[in-house]
């Protein structure tokens, strides 16, 4: 490795901007937390410049505790403010001042966006890029190198469409939209603030064909992609279009990377679809649904409200409201593992042998 | 949401031409179907205009049922002709006229595409297009903006090559090919009316290597793909070049989003491999074999024509002809939900109590 | 299939240069091999033209034998010279040369490279690449068609960088990096010799939100990839860049197409991941891990050097060093199959038959 890119310590100045410095009563506010002084010294009045971890961080840094597995870098911080839960507020250093709230994952997430915030839209389409004389582009929009926006496509006040980017025909995104390099966009209708990733692919054609004389005949897929405000698609996944009716995904929800989701499925509002899982056809998630990595759902069924599918999980038929499943075919997590110790006892007994009872995995 | 954009139904003319209309005898030929007239009333002489599910079809536009457990929206529907099975066309009802054939999905999708015919080719290489001088593209073919044609690449006639693809140096397309946005063809060889979706990738270097003193060093790859006729990739997915034989997808196979494809693999004719599924290195697949989605097959074995595998399946060993299994690793299916239900059994008989005995998945 | 491209064999001249022909004592100096000359005849005075496999192999070709299932083409080999094992020195037939090594693969693998070396790079940046005047480009790299490359980025000598490949600004590549087509870089550091095939995102945003009153507010990712040297990644794979500390891949490591890496993640030195693994936020892999292909990994757990984790493996937790698991949970090799067998049996008795007792997978 290039020995000279030893960088620690989060936004490497030659990646990230950076705003500042806050003051306490600032940080506080937009952390939304109570401020407590050190029990020694006073917080440096010349602000606050940046965020860093624990073990990183130093007196003017901004830093915090959210898993409690990292507990006892806490009591050895050189950090000028840290943001905990109530439990850890007395386990702060004393020279430390602490930003106490009941939320503290959510109160860095906001006080990282302080100090580092959101580079806006750079209104202007590139020279490079090639527009169809019939598109709508707002004049704040900023449309990168390379891009491509077809026939009376729609693009919104603010949006930001990466390099490379394609916007086919027709399709329309409201405002603040941010769309990654290399992504692909047909048949879509996109809500307000919806980002994408790179390199994932939109509204292209769903897997439907029919068994012809001749070998299987392709099924036109007449239906759009909608995806609704605030939705966030990771990079490198794909969303078909619907074959008669429309592909959905709801507001607020979050898709990881490299996800498939089948024609005419419908996710509900904020819902959750980790790396690599998979959603078939005309499957329906109501609003809520956790759908851990790697885990895929066959078509035509239905998951209820805030259920949560484990990782790997296969389902293969509809789930309740409120469940927490994994395994394959899906099983409540308490069965689940059941039937792991009970299968791994009735192994041993019927080897005759214990020699091989332990595992780390 | 944007409100504005509840469109309900099918072929949203921002995103679909539209041809017709068409009377009901020529979509009885198209279809391959027996009109049967409606028990009161006429066909509208007028002819049909479009397409549209059960449910939201008026008396102009064509529906079908296919799916037994959409049944009951038959005996409502407003439709002026439906496509159904002959054991639906006694619920039919009184004032539709009815396409009855054995095959109402393949009728349904040849009267679809009559309404709604694929685009043609638009010939002619966009000036932005980066070609080659000893590229050969034929003057009916369309080079989209951004395209790079290697030397010495082949394009037959009525290709359509979208955006930002890249058709590698010496890479061959016989005619009627459509090959996606951001799609990469580099040491292959592609068949008639080969259709891959946006950004998949096809033929880049296996994932070969060997262990040398200094760590592992890369085996050259110094096989093709080969892309039969009539074979469609989805989108994102990845087959790479053999490394001493070609890689090799028959004539028919469709495969879905984010499938890979490994070095040397060879598929028969109308294979089917649903997303997310994996094939490793040297495995053979003969005719008519169906990958479920998220499957994954070693390397160096064979699965036997018209095998079934099912999806998460894991497949060690060679698979028969014929066979269908699931599991990881794969069994028959009979097999693998009798030792579900058995284990199930065994485990709350161990816990000596039955109260998690209820689970929907 | 177009039936004229039954071009048979590796190497098509359509796709791959050749370099010789070349001498056995010259070949035996690049295999690292021990050159036994034929027992009836002498080799080819004008030297060896090419590779082959044995079954395809002519008098001029060199072949070689790796894997024991191809055992007995090897005796009915026409190759001139054939690179084998000490095991199979005497399977050679009498009129073939020998090239006898224990590392046969690395041999064969060094001798192709002989005879189809990599291109290197053509110096000089495309004249429709989009370049920010503050970039530093080292003259003799190579810049492809349609390449952004951004504020700051610095490209050292010898590298490649494919067309539509997007270096985001700040991005630094030491030398003789090669980028395929459409992969995005951005906040990484790459090391010397990084190697990433087509379609690969690398740096973009983790996926980290918070629970907020509104629905989920997207944490800042202020960290960065750091691909040490000799890394490569495969086609489609995805790498989230940091949220607080680097996502770090180790020299030599070796990632296959579509695999997820999440954010903070840290992988050793010749780690291997092969197709659809994924690895989720802040695991630790230590030098050597070996992870097969759709396995997936729980975030923040650690994995021991040289541990071999299965295909479909579900690994829920830390994994001691030089372990062989697999299953979903992942438990020891051993244990697993004995799991199966058990199973098997139990559930073979409790349905008081054996009529399904026999299946291939």
């Amino acid at each position: 490795m290039a020995e000279g890119t030893t960088f620690s310590g989060p936004a490497d100045p030659r990646f990230f901007t950076r705003a500042g410095p806050f003051d306490a009563a600032t940080l506080a506010e937009t952390a939304g937390a109570e401020l407590v002084l050190p029990k020694a010294g006073a917080v440096p009045e010349e602000g606050f410049v940046g965020i860093a971890p624990l073990q990183a961080a130093g007196p003017r840094d901004v830093s915090f505790l959210d898993n409690r597995r990292y507990a006892p870098l806490l009591e050895q911080t050189k950090a000028g403010l840290v943001i905990v839960a109530p439990a850890f507020a007395d386990k702060v250093p004393a020279g430390c001042a602490a930003l106490v709230t009941g939320t503290p994952y959510l109160a860095w997430s906001r006080v990282a966006r302080l100090f580092h915030p959101r580079v806006p839209a750079r209104a202007g389409v590139h020279p490079s890029a090639c527009i169809d004389p019939t598109a709508s582009i707002d004049p704040t929009a900023e449309i990168g190198p390379f891009v491509v926006v077809g026939a009376k496509a729609e693009i919104g006040p603010g949006c930001i469409i990466g390099s490379h980017a394609v916007v086919g025909d027709g399709v329309q995104l409201a405002q603040d939209c941010r769309i990654g390099s290399h992504v692909t966009l047909s048949h879509a209708v996109l809500g307000e603030r919806v980002i994408i990733l790179p390199g994932s692919r939109i509204g292209q054609d769903g897997f439907g064909f029919a068994v012809g004389p001749q070998g299987f005949e392709t099924v036109p897929q007449l239906g759009r992609v909608v995806l609704e405000n605030d939705v966030e698609i990771g990079a490198n996944s794909t969303i078909d279009r619907g074959s008669v009716n429309d592909t959905v995904i709801g507001a607020g929800s979050r898709l990881d990377n490299l996800v498939q989701i089948g024609h005419n499925a419908r996710l509900g509002r904020c819902c959750i679809v980790v790396s690599q899982a998979g959603i078939s056809g005309s499957t329906v998630l109501e609003d809520y649904v956790t759908i851990a990595a790697q885990a895929g759902l066959i078509g035509h069924i239905r998951i209820g409200a805030k259920a949560r599918i484990g990782a790997q999980c296969g389902v293969m038929s509809d789930i309740e409201g409120g469940a927490d499943v994994i395994g394959s075919p899906a099983m409540p997590f308490r069965e689940f593992f059941r039937n792991v110790a009970v299968l791994r006892k009735l192994a041993k007994k019927a080897s005759g042998s214990a020699k091989n009872g332990s595992d780390k995995g």
